[in-house]
């Protein structure tokens, strides 16, 4: 039986004026669904593991879906194999990536998601590390990871909370659009696209689209960046 | 002879409203004073090194120094061994390390600087460079250096461009002070200096002093974060 890749792509796990998760609930449950009874959350990007744990727990609950805590779990590498989701949280990007790597967990995510068809869903960092690389995060690298390269769930990179310029702005640091541009100087970088918070990617198979109530902005290397309003079919992102 | 330590480490190469290094060109020229005939120029943070060299020269020839450009140089340790004072300019932080690793220049930079005393300028990741890591840069991860550790001239950590939250924005992502502070979760973490646009770090042996017109926040490991003004004596900073 042909399995079909599915993942639920969320910019931001908080949208100014709401609860956690609170803006992607409704897609979260039509995602998951009635068959997933147990969610496995990943809690590494942050430090507080059990209180993040706590947070993610409540949230999934009262949608319907019993929450495991990969750190609570005896051996993180078979809770990954035993599991019918993911959910990975947002944090520190490099943080989390340096655990997944220390814990093995890369492989044993992708052949979850990708061989076995598992959902997987991921929230700013957590969108990030679903991605061909963590190079377009936007966290400071607290620590090392022995790569950038991260799971590889799509074969393009994501911008999480991206942000328009203030043209009120006096300060000199670069844009998010400069930071982006910057990756593109680079030789044979893949596109980027930024998701505003309120936005998110759902990839089923080999359809990809954008959902929420926020637009995104595509960046290909070479090219103008374009902007893209919610229901846009961006399948074509899949096939690099 | 004992050789001095000579730093300036500037937040930022532009202020809102001037010119190029032009809200530090009265603290460079003091800094260089008149020993100094020429600047050796390190563009590698931006990707057009040729114009960004056309740049720094003019800014430095206005000022009364010759500037030569790394990227001119047929062997760069060497022009480094020659050199009577560096200076780094900003740009990506993560392309800087690593072309200064790719180069070897990491180790002949520091001789040059700590054992020969010979004066070194940075600015943005120029004087992230400067610091024990780069862990607290504002940049991207676009390229993957070969470590986090950069040229180590002071045992602490600088944030260049250091931004106040903005209590009017609905963003969600991350303050630049929650990124620092989830440094700050990761153990045995160095203190960070956060400069503000328009402040500036002044090294001379074993003294520092902050410059400029902005006022600087110090964050320490497990501390609540301090406001400093400029004049602000930080010698206690290099005794780490
Ligand atoms: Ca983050
Ligand atoms: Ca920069």
């Amino acid at each position: 039986m042909m399995t079909l890749k599915r993942l639920l792509l969320v910019s931001n796990s908080t949208l100014h004026g709401g609860g956690y998760l609170e803006h992607c609930q409704d897609q979260i449950q039509k995602f998951l669904g009635e068959q997933v009874k147990r969610v496995l959350f990943i809690p590494y990007a942050l430090h507080d593991r059990d209180e993040y744990a706590k947070t993610a727990r409540q949230k999934f609950e009262s949608l319907g879906y019993a929450l495991d805590s990969i750190h609570e779990a005896a051996d993180p590498v078979d809770a990954v194999l035993k599991s019918e989701a993911i959910f990975i949280g947002g944090g520190n990007t490099f943080r989390l990536l340096k655990a997944l790597y220390d814990n093995n967990l890369i492989p044993v995510i992708r052949k979850k998601v990708v061989e076995d068809g598992i959902p997987y869903i991921g929230s700013s960092a957590g969108t990030n590390i679903a991605t061909i690389s963590i190079c377009t995060t936007n966290d400071m690298p607290i620590v090392y990871p022995p790569s950038l390269q991260a799971l590889g769930l799509v074969p393009f990179n994501i911008n999480p909370h991206y942000l328009d310029p203030d043209v009120n702005s006096k300060h000199m640091g670069e844009t998010r659009e400069q930071r982006i541009r910057q990756y593109h100087e680079e030789l044979d970088t893949p596109p980027v696209l930024a998701l505003r918070e309120g936005c998110m990617l759902l990839v089923e198979g080999d359809k990809a689209t954008l959902l929420g109530v926020t637009k995104a902005r595509l960046f290909l290397r070479g090219k103008s960046p374009t902007e893209h309003e919610p229901e846009q079919d961006f399948s074509f992102l899949l096939n690099q």
